[in-house]
């Protein structure tokens, strides 16, 4: 098993974190991204949409998406539950792991990739539509503090994958040069709560 | 218990089918989006972020976000298996269903919520995002094409959530114009199959 990584981006930094939580160990495979490795035609019999992360078992089977690598995880191995525990509370963190992709994340992502010189030859890029996510990513943040107004984690009082989530947003949102506010005390305080975790350094 | 739905709408309808997959019936409101009915407090109170579908349980607990509540349904009632069996094969439906959103559904609705007059004073319009998402549909329809060459649904050969919300993204591309074409002749028959499913009429 191998886990095909890249150190500097966030989406395989939730796969990374999600690992460390569980206590599992899992050799990588650097694929340099600002060296457009995942564009090489060896990577992309690994994974044909060229993105990372990718986790390729023993038998050659080839897991992309970073929440489906964390699923598979989650199956082999329940303790501790990161994906919920009974029916109505899975549903719960599945429904906050995606508010925190659709609502938080792809505004970051969306940003970034319209507005960078990182992504000028690689993405379409669309100027408005970069600084209309910027605008919204900022938004976000604001949400984002009054949700947890009244909770210790995203997705209540138990740290899930929701929470790996939103921290990987959180911090990759300083790309786009945006950072929890001092009028956001509730952001600020899970954000240094999660951070605190020995798995946020993995 | 009961889920809020519309008739018209891609999301809930992935939510239906789902339900008629497992044989499961649950009673319905309609949240007429047409008149912007999931902008009115009462609906806010349901789910701040003004979507549909949501799933209210006895205790009043809402489930928002299609896959959750698909997922809630899943642990209640295992049989028959949507969301994959063993941890790979679950993990694989989950990257199978996320293409299937991130590479197909997404860039439909983009489009469509970017181009249409339907959305002209509720989403801020950048036409150039639209067209590209446009092109970009298209494009996936012919991927998808090649996907189902050499199988018979979307993650393999059983029927899966991903079927689901492929199928619901194929029929919603009719708002841009946008149908199978005779030169992919792997995503009509998988369209035809999946179509003439009892679960497709719900």
């Amino acid at each position: 098993m191998k886990l095909y990584d890249y150190g500097q981006a966030p989406n395989p930094r939730r796969v990374r974190i999600f690992l460390a939580e569980k206590g599992i160990d899992v050799p990588k495979v650097e694929i340099d991204l600002s060296k457009r490795a995942q564009f090489e035609a060896s990577f992309q019999r690994i994974n044909p949409m060229m993105r990372i992360p990718v986790l390729e078992l023993d038998d050659g089977t080839c897991i992309a998406e970073s929440v489906a690598i964390c699923r598979y995880f989650e199956v082999l191995q329940p303790e501790p539950p990161l994906f919920g525990t009974d029916a109505a509370d899975q549903a719960l963190v599945e429904m906050w792991n995606r508010r925190m992709e659709l609502n938080l994340y792809n505004h970051i992502s969306a940003s970034f990739r319209h507005t960078s010189a990182f992504f000028a030859e690689t993405v379409e890029q669309v100027q408005e539509w970069g600084e209309q996510n910027r605008r919204d990513a900022a938004k976000q943040f604001g949400w984002l503090n009054d949700v947890l107004a009244d909770r210790e984690f995203v997705a209540g009082e138990r740290f899930t994958i929701a929470d790996i989530t939103a921290l990987c947003a959180v911090d990759f949102a300083r790309v786009i040069k945006l950072r929890p506010g001092d009028d956001q005390p509730h952001l600020q305080r899970w954000h240094a709560a999660v951070s605190a975790r020995p798995s946020a350094a993995a």
